[in-house]
Protein backbone atom coordinates (compact mmCIF):
# COMPACT_ATOMS: atom_id res chain seq x y z
CA UNK A 1 0.00 0.00 0.00
CA UNK A 2 2.92 2.10 -0.28
CA UNK A 3 2.75 5.50 -2.04
CA UNK A 4 6.12 6.58 -3.59
CA UNK A 5 6.58 10.43 -5.75
CA UNK A 6 9.85 10.65 -7.55
CA UNK A 7 10.81 14.39 -8.72
CA UNK A 8 13.12 14.40 -11.27
CA UNK A 9 14.77 17.19 -13.52
CA UNK A 10 12.42 16.94 -16.62
CA UNK A 11 15.32 16.78 -19.07
CA UNK A 12 14.07 13.63 -21.50
CA UNK A 13 13.46 10.67 -19.57
CA UNK A 14 11.84 7.79 -21.78
CA UNK A 15 8.47 6.19 -21.50
CA UNK A 16 10.51 3.15 -21.10
CA UNK A 17 13.04 4.45 -18.25
CA UNK A 18 9.78 5.98 -16.40
CA UNK A 19 8.37 2.00 -16.41
CA UNK A 20 11.45 0.58 -15.47
CA UNK A 21 11.75 3.19 -12.30
CA UNK A 22 8.25 2.31 -11.67
CA UNK A 23 8.42 -1.15 -11.71
CA UNK A 24 11.76 -1.17 -9.72
CA UNK A 25 11.06 0.87 -7.12
CA UNK A 26 7.80 -1.40 -6.26
CA UNK A 27 10.04 -4.40 -6.50
CA UNK A 28 12.20 -3.04 -3.70
CA UNK A 29 9.26 -2.49 -1.74
CA UNK A 30 8.17 -5.74 -2.01
CA UNK A 31 11.34 -7.22 -1.48
CA UNK A 32 12.57 -5.36 1.46
CA UNK A 33 9.79 -4.59 3.30
CA UNK A 34 6.93 -7.46 1.63
CA UNK A 35 4.60 -4.76 0.34
CA UNK A 36 1.94 -5.89 -2.15
CA UNK A 37 2.59 -4.56 -5.83
CA UNK A 38 -1.04 -4.43 -6.63
CA UNK A 39 -1.37 -1.57 -4.28
CA UNK A 40 1.94 0.31 -4.45
CA UNK A 41 1.61 3.72 -6.23
CA UNK A 42 4.11 5.29 -7.94
CA UNK A 43 4.52 9.23 -9.32
CA UNK A 44 7.18 10.65 -11.47
CA UNK A 45 7.38 14.71 -11.95
CA UNK A 46 9.33 15.98 -14.26
CA UNK A 47 10.13 19.39 -13.06
CA UNK A 48 11.54 22.18 -15.31
CA UNK A 49 15.27 23.18 -15.22
CA UNK A 50 13.91 26.92 -13.46
CA UNK A 51 11.92 25.09 -10.90
CA UNK A 52 14.62 23.48 -9.31
CA UNK A 53 17.56 24.53 -7.09
CA UNK A 54 20.25 23.04 -5.43
CA UNK A 55 23.27 25.14 -4.19
CA UNK A 56 21.04 28.03 -3.50
CA UNK A 57 20.95 28.19 -7.96
CA UNK A 58 18.42 27.16 -10.50
CA UNK A 59 20.03 23.83 -11.64
CA UNK A 60 21.85 25.24 -14.97
CA UNK A 61 23.48 27.65 -13.03
CA UNK A 62 24.37 25.60 -10.59
CA UNK A 63 25.69 23.26 -13.11
CA UNK A 64 27.53 26.28 -15.06
CA UNK A 65 29.49 27.21 -11.87
CA UNK A 66 30.27 23.26 -10.88
CA UNK A 67 31.90 23.42 -14.42
CA UNK A 68 33.84 26.67 -14.10
CA UNK A 69 35.31 25.32 -10.90
CA UNK A 70 36.64 21.87 -12.34
CA UNK A 71 40.18 21.53 -12.95
CA UNK A 72 41.08 22.26 -16.53
CA UNK A 73 42.25 18.60 -17.98
CA UNK B 1 -6.39 26.17 7.67
CA UNK B 2 -6.06 22.51 6.26
CA UNK B 3 -4.26 21.97 2.85
CA UNK B 4 -5.34 19.12 0.35
CA UNK B 5 -3.77 17.88 -2.23
CA UNK B 6 -5.11 15.75 -5.06
CA UNK B 7 -3.06 13.74 -7.42
CA UNK B 8 -5.14 11.93 -10.28
CA UNK B 9 -4.39 11.03 -13.34
CA UNK B 10 -5.05 13.43 -16.69
CA UNK B 11 -7.45 12.22 -18.05
CA UNK B 12 -9.67 15.58 -19.14
CA UNK B 13 -11.41 15.97 -15.80
CA UNK B 14 -12.87 19.24 -16.81
CA UNK B 15 -12.66 22.53 -14.74
CA UNK B 16 -16.64 22.54 -13.73
CA UNK B 17 -15.41 18.77 -12.16
CA UNK B 18 -12.23 20.06 -10.39
CA UNK B 19 -14.36 22.90 -8.77
CA UNK B 20 -16.85 20.54 -7.94
CA UNK B 21 -14.07 18.46 -6.10
CA UNK B 22 -12.62 21.59 -4.59
CA UNK B 23 -15.79 22.69 -3.08
CA UNK B 24 -16.90 18.89 -1.82
CA UNK B 25 -13.09 18.20 0.50
CA UNK B 26 -13.64 21.89 1.31
CA UNK B 27 -16.98 20.88 2.58
CA UNK B 28 -16.33 17.64 4.45
CA UNK B 29 -13.67 19.22 6.65
CA UNK B 30 -15.64 21.79 7.74
CA UNK B 31 -18.56 19.09 8.25
CA UNK B 32 -16.51 16.74 9.76
CA UNK B 33 -13.44 18.85 11.35
CA UNK B 34 -15.09 22.26 11.96
CA UNK B 35 -12.25 23.64 9.54
CA UNK B 36 -12.72 27.19 8.74
CA UNK B 37 -13.09 27.32 4.40
CA UNK B 38 -11.86 30.63 4.28
CA UNK B 39 -8.25 28.68 4.82
CA UNK B 40 -8.11 25.98 3.36
CA UNK B 41 -6.18 25.40 0.18
CA UNK B 42 -6.76 22.44 -1.65
CA UNK B 43 -4.76 21.81 -5.35
CA UNK B 44 -5.07 19.65 -7.64
CA UNK B 45 -2.04 17.77 -9.65
CA UNK B 46 -3.17 16.43 -12.98
CA UNK B 47 -0.30 13.41 -13.52
CA UNK B 48 0.55 11.93 -17.17
CA UNK B 49 -0.22 8.41 -17.53
CA UNK B 50 3.36 7.48 -18.30
CA UNK B 51 4.40 9.17 -14.74
CA UNK B 52 1.88 6.85 -12.59
CA UNK B 53 2.30 3.67 -11.87
CA UNK B 54 0.42 0.68 -10.23
CA UNK B 55 1.00 -2.97 -9.84
CA UNK B 56 4.54 -2.11 -10.66
CA UNK B 57 3.21 -0.79 -14.33
CA UNK B 58 2.58 2.45 -15.99
CA UNK B 59 -1.19 2.82 -16.11
CA UNK B 60 -1.93 1.86 -19.91
CA UNK B 61 -0.06 -1.42 -19.20
CA UNK B 62 -1.65 -1.58 -15.82
CA UNK B 63 -5.44 -1.50 -17.63
CA UNK B 64 -4.48 -3.38 -20.59
CA UNK B 65 -2.75 -6.24 -18.18
CA UNK B 66 -6.17 -6.44 -16.28
CA UNK B 67 -8.40 -6.43 -19.39
CA UNK B 68 -6.40 -9.61 -20.61
CA UNK B 69 -6.87 -11.04 -16.95
CA UNK B 70 -10.54 -10.66 -16.97
CA UNK B 71 -12.94 -13.49 -18.22
CA UNK B 72 -14.93 -13.45 -21.63
CA UNK B 73 -18.36 -12.23 -21.12
CA UNK C 1 -6.12 5.42 -8.99
CA UNK C 2 -6.31 8.78 -7.06
CA UNK C 3 -3.94 9.86 -4.15
CA UNK C 4 -5.55 12.48 -1.42
CA UNK C 5 -2.84 13.90 0.99
CA UNK C 6 -4.50 16.02 3.68
CA UNK C 7 -2.76 17.76 6.30
CA UNK C 8 -4.22 19.31 9.06
CA UNK C 9 -2.93 20.76 12.13
CA UNK C 10 -2.71 18.11 14.98
CA UNK C 11 -5.79 18.92 17.30
CA UNK C 12 -7.12 15.63 18.20
CA UNK C 13 -9.02 14.31 15.50
CA UNK C 14 -10.36 11.39 16.31
CA UNK C 15 -10.33 7.87 14.23
CA UNK C 16 -14.02 8.04 13.49
CA UNK C 17 -13.68 11.75 12.59
CA UNK C 18 -10.39 10.34 10.12
CA UNK C 19 -12.32 7.25 9.18
CA UNK C 20 -15.38 9.53 7.80
CA UNK C 21 -12.51 11.75 6.05
CA UNK C 22 -11.01 8.61 4.59
CA UNK C 23 -14.78 7.96 3.03
CA UNK C 24 -15.89 10.63 2.22
CA UNK C 25 -13.19 11.84 -0.04
CA UNK C 26 -13.23 8.68 -1.57
CA UNK C 27 -16.49 8.87 -2.53
CA UNK C 28 -16.55 12.65 -4.11
CA UNK C 29 -13.71 10.73 -6.43
CA UNK C 30 -16.04 8.36 -7.34
CA UNK C 31 -19.14 10.10 -7.88
CA UNK C 32 -17.49 13.62 -9.33
CA UNK C 33 -14.71 11.68 -11.88
CA UNK C 34 -15.42 8.24 -11.94
CA UNK C 35 -11.93 6.75 -9.69
CA UNK C 36 -12.48 3.34 -8.45
CA UNK C 37 -12.70 3.27 -4.89
CA UNK C 38 -10.63 0.16 -4.72
CA UNK C 39 -7.56 1.96 -5.90
CA UNK C 40 -7.95 5.51 -3.95
CA UNK C 41 -5.28 6.09 -1.33
CA UNK C 42 -5.45 9.13 1.10
CA UNK C 43 -3.02 10.09 3.50
CA UNK C 44 -3.95 12.08 6.86
CA UNK C 45 -0.67 14.71 8.11
CA UNK C 46 -1.20 15.75 11.52
CA UNK C 47 1.08 18.44 12.14
CA UNK C 48 1.93 20.02 15.68
CA UNK C 49 0.77 23.76 15.67
CA UNK C 50 4.17 24.76 16.02
CA UNK C 51 5.21 23.88 12.63
CA UNK C 52 2.61 25.04 10.96
CA UNK C 53 2.77 28.95 9.42
CA UNK C 54 -0.23 31.15 8.12
CA UNK C 55 -0.24 34.93 7.87
CA UNK C 56 3.95 34.81 8.10
CA UNK C 57 3.06 33.18 12.06
CA UNK C 58 2.72 29.95 13.52
CA UNK C 59 -0.32 29.00 13.93
CA UNK C 60 -0.98 30.12 17.96
CA UNK C 61 0.43 33.20 17.52
CA UNK C 62 -1.84 33.64 14.21
CA UNK C 63 -4.93 33.08 16.09
CA UNK C 64 -3.50 34.88 18.72
CA UNK C 65 -3.40 38.32 16.76
CA UNK C 66 -6.20 37.71 15.13
CA UNK C 67 -8.78 37.30 18.41
CA UNK C 68 -6.68 40.45 20.02
CA UNK C 69 -8.05 41.99 16.37
CA UNK C 70 -11.90 41.26 16.75
CA UNK C 71 -14.02 43.55 17.88
CA UNK C 72 -15.44 43.46 21.75
CA UNK C 73 -18.70 42.06 21.93
CA UNK D 1 20.29 18.60 3.59
CA UNK D 2 16.30 20.57 3.37
CA UNK D 3 14.06 19.59 1.02
CA UNK D 4 11.56 22.99 0.20
CA UNK D 5 8.81 22.59 -2.66
CA UNK D 6 7.17 25.61 -2.84
CA UNK D 7 3.27 25.81 -5.03
CA UNK D 8 2.25 28.87 -6.70
CA UNK D 9 -0.39 29.86 -8.74
CA UNK D 10 1.17 29.93 -12.68
CA UNK D 11 0.97 33.23 -12.81
CA UNK D 12 3.94 34.31 -15.03
CA UNK D 13 6.92 34.00 -12.39
CA UNK D 14 9.96 34.95 -14.23
CA UNK D 15 12.94 32.72 -14.31
CA UNK D 16 14.92 35.80 -12.33
CA UNK D 17 12.08 35.63 -9.51
CA UNK D 18 12.53 32.18 -9.48
CA UNK D 19 16.26 32.21 -8.99
CA UNK D 20 15.35 34.65 -6.30
CA UNK D 21 12.96 32.36 -4.90
CA UNK D 22 15.58 29.63 -4.90
CA UNK D 23 18.50 31.37 -3.42
CA UNK D 24 16.17 33.37 -0.79
CA UNK D 25 15.03 30.18 0.57
CA UNK D 26 18.71 28.74 0.94
CA UNK D 27 20.03 31.46 2.56
CA UNK D 28 16.97 31.16 5.24
CA UNK D 29 17.80 27.44 6.03
CA UNK D 30 21.53 28.28 6.26
CA UNK D 31 21.32 31.61 8.74
CA UNK D 32 18.26 30.25 11.12
CA UNK D 33 19.45 26.51 10.89
CA UNK D 34 22.98 26.44 9.49
CA UNK D 35 21.90 23.99 7.01
CA UNK D 36 24.21 23.25 4.12
CA UNK D 37 23.46 25.67 1.14
CA UNK D 38 25.50 22.33 -1.16
CA UNK D 39 22.54 20.08 -0.39
CA UNK D 40 19.79 21.93 0.27
CA UNK D 41 17.09 21.50 -2.33
CA UNK D 42 14.13 23.41 -3.66
CA UNK D 43 11.47 23.02 -6.20
CA UNK D 44 8.78 25.27 -7.41
CA UNK D 45 5.09 23.51 -8.82
CA UNK D 46 3.40 25.94 -10.79
CA UNK D 47 -0.26 25.25 -10.91
CA UNK D 48 -3.01 26.18 -12.99
CA UNK D 49 -5.59 28.56 -11.35
CA UNK D 50 -8.56 25.52 -12.76
CA UNK D 51 -6.13 23.31 -10.03
CA UNK D 52 -6.23 25.88 -7.25
CA UNK D 53 -8.90 25.75 -4.48
CA UNK D 54 -9.21 28.75 -1.60
CA UNK D 55 -12.60 29.03 0.34
CA UNK D 56 -14.50 26.20 -1.47
CA UNK D 57 -13.53 28.04 -5.33
CA UNK D 58 -11.13 27.73 -7.82
CA UNK D 59 -8.75 30.78 -7.45
CA UNK D 60 -10.92 32.69 -10.26
CA UNK D 61 -14.01 32.42 -8.95
CA UNK D 62 -12.61 32.68 -5.33
CA UNK D 63 -10.95 36.19 -6.45
CA UNK D 64 -14.03 37.25 -8.69
CA UNK D 65 -16.20 36.64 -5.19
CA UNK D 66 -13.76 38.60 -3.24
CA UNK D 67 -13.82 41.65 -5.73
CA UNK D 68 -17.78 41.65 -5.85
CA UNK D 69 -17.81 41.55 -2.01
CA UNK D 70 -14.93 44.78 -1.61
CA UNK D 71 -17.46 48.09 -0.92
CA UNK D 72 -17.66 50.45 -3.71
CA UNK D 73 -14.92 53.22 -3.34
CA UNK E 1 20.01 15.42 -8.14
CA UNK E 2 16.55 13.60 -7.53
CA UNK E 3 13.98 14.00 -4.65
CA UNK E 4 12.29 10.64 -3.70
CA UNK E 5 9.45 10.16 -0.71
CA UNK E 6 8.10 7.00 0.24
CA UNK E 7 5.08 6.59 2.20
CA UNK E 8 4.46 3.93 4.23
CA UNK E 9 2.33 2.39 6.75
CA UNK E 10 3.99 2.70 10.35
CA UNK E 11 4.25 -0.64 10.85
CA UNK E 12 7.99 -2.00 12.42
CA UNK E 13 10.05 -1.15 9.06
CA UNK E 14 13.55 -1.46 11.07
CA UNK E 15 16.79 1.25 10.29
CA UNK E 16 18.22 -1.58 8.55
CA UNK E 17 15.20 -1.99 5.87
CA UNK E 18 14.86 1.74 5.59
CA UNK E 19 18.57 1.76 4.88
CA UNK E 20 18.35 -0.55 2.13
CA UNK E 21 15.59 0.62 0.78
CA UNK E 22 17.31 4.16 0.24
CA UNK E 23 20.02 2.50 -1.31
CA UNK E 24 18.35 0.93 -3.19
CA UNK E 25 16.21 3.64 -5.13
CA UNK E 26 19.42 5.53 -4.72
CA UNK E 27 20.88 3.17 -7.08
CA UNK E 28 18.06 2.52 -9.29
CA UNK E 29 17.82 6.28 -10.56
CA UNK E 30 21.98 5.90 -11.18
CA UNK E 31 21.29 2.75 -13.05
CA UNK E 32 18.20 3.78 -15.18
CA UNK E 33 18.12 7.61 -15.35
CA UNK E 34 21.91 8.08 -14.71
CA UNK E 35 21.98 10.30 -11.62
CA UNK E 36 24.31 11.36 -9.25
CA UNK E 37 24.25 9.61 -6.22
CA UNK E 38 25.93 12.38 -4.00
CA UNK E 39 22.81 14.65 -4.70
CA UNK E 40 19.88 12.18 -4.48
CA UNK E 41 18.13 13.08 -1.48
CA UNK E 42 15.08 10.14 -0.22
CA UNK E 43 12.72 10.51 2.57
CA UNK E 44 10.44 7.99 4.02
CA UNK E 45 7.30 8.95 6.04
CA UNK E 46 6.04 6.13 8.27
CA UNK E 47 2.21 6.76 8.81
CA UNK E 48 0.02 5.87 11.26
CA UNK E 49 -2.53 3.10 10.34
CA UNK E 50 -5.34 5.39 11.26
CA UNK E 51 -4.27 8.27 8.62
CA UNK E 52 -3.72 6.15 6.03
CA UNK E 53 -7.05 5.00 3.64
CA UNK E 54 -7.84 2.57 0.65
CA UNK E 55 -10.93 1.51 -0.70
CA UNK E 56 -12.30 4.41 1.31
CA UNK E 57 -11.67 2.98 4.53
CA UNK E 58 -8.49 3.03 7.39
CA UNK E 59 -6.28 0.51 7.00
CA UNK E 60 -6.92 -1.81 9.48
CA UNK E 61 -11.01 -1.57 8.66
CA UNK E 62 -9.96 -2.51 4.93
CA UNK E 63 -7.76 -5.93 5.64
CA UNK E 64 -10.81 -7.03 7.98
CA UNK E 65 -12.91 -6.49 5.02
CA UNK E 66 -10.81 -8.22 2.94
CA UNK E 67 -10.28 -10.98 4.91
CA UNK E 68 -13.80 -11.31 5.85
CA UNK E 69 -14.17 -11.40 1.81
CA UNK E 70 -11.60 -14.50 1.93
CA UNK E 71 -12.92 -17.52 0.87
CA UNK E 72 -12.39 -20.22 3.56
CA UNK E 73 -10.21 -22.80 2.85
CA UNK F 1 -1.84 31.64 -1.83
CA UNK F 2 1.04 29.73 -1.55
CA UNK F 3 1.52 26.61 -0.18
CA UNK F 4 5.27 25.78 0.97
CA UNK F 5 6.45 22.46 2.72
CA UNK F 6 9.84 22.20 4.27
CA UNK F 7 11.80 18.89 4.94
CA UNK F 8 14.26 19.09 7.41
CA UNK F 9 16.12 16.62 9.73
CA UNK F 10 14.56 16.22 13.35
CA UNK F 11 17.43 17.64 15.20
CA UNK F 12 16.27 20.12 17.85
CA UNK F 13 14.73 23.05 15.20
CA UNK F 14 12.96 25.64 17.81
CA UNK F 15 10.01 26.85 18.11
CA UNK F 16 11.89 30.32 17.65
CA UNK F 17 14.09 29.24 14.64
CA UNK F 18 10.34 27.95 13.15
CA UNK F 19 8.39 30.94 13.54
CA UNK F 20 11.71 32.69 12.12
CA UNK F 21 11.56 30.37 9.25
CA UNK F 22 7.89 30.68 8.62
CA UNK F 23 7.88 34.61 9.16
CA UNK F 24 10.87 35.00 6.33
CA UNK F 25 9.69 32.54 3.62
CA UNK F 26 6.42 34.16 3.67
CA UNK F 27 8.14 37.64 3.57
CA UNK F 28 10.46 36.42 0.57
CA UNK F 29 7.13 34.73 -1.06
CA UNK F 30 5.57 38.61 -0.61
CA UNK F 31 8.71 40.79 -1.68
CA UNK F 32 9.61 38.54 -5.05
CA UNK F 33 6.34 37.66 -6.06
CA UNK F 34 3.77 40.18 -4.31
CA UNK F 35 1.71 36.89 -2.95
CA UNK F 36 -0.44 37.99 -0.06
CA UNK F 37 0.52 36.60 3.22
CA UNK F 38 -2.47 36.30 4.67
CA UNK F 39 -3.05 33.12 2.39
CA UNK F 40 0.30 31.74 2.09
CA UNK F 41 0.47 28.75 4.24
CA UNK F 42 3.90 27.00 5.64
CA UNK F 43 4.46 23.21 6.72
CA UNK F 44 7.99 22.01 8.60
CA UNK F 45 8.28 18.24 8.26
CA UNK F 46 10.88 17.45 10.75
CA UNK F 47 12.31 14.04 9.40
CA UNK F 48 13.86 10.96 11.79
CA UNK F 49 17.42 11.10 10.76
CA UNK F 50 17.14 7.23 9.53
CA UNK F 51 14.09 8.46 7.82
CA UNK F 52 16.53 10.90 5.36
CA UNK F 53 18.80 9.88 3.05
CA UNK F 54 21.30 10.82 1.08
CA UNK F 55 23.93 9.52 -1.29
CA UNK F 56 22.60 6.59 -0.58
CA UNK F 57 23.11 6.41 2.68
CA UNK F 58 20.90 7.53 5.93
CA UNK F 59 22.13 10.69 7.22
CA UNK F 60 23.90 9.48 10.38
CA UNK F 61 26.12 6.94 8.01
CA UNK F 62 26.82 9.77 5.24
CA UNK F 63 28.03 12.33 7.76
CA UNK F 64 30.16 9.18 9.26
CA UNK F 65 31.15 8.27 5.76
CA UNK F 66 31.73 12.20 4.95
CA UNK F 67 34.41 12.93 8.50
CA UNK F 68 36.20 9.84 7.11
CA UNK F 69 37.01 10.52 3.95
CA UNK F 70 37.81 14.67 4.93
CA UNK F 71 41.75 14.87 5.62
CA UNK F 72 43.48 15.63 9.19
CA UNK F 73 44.19 18.89 10.07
Amino acid sequence: MPYVNIKITREGATPEQKAELIGGVTELLQRILGKNPATTVVTIDEVDLDNWGIGGLPVAEFRAAQAAKAPPQ
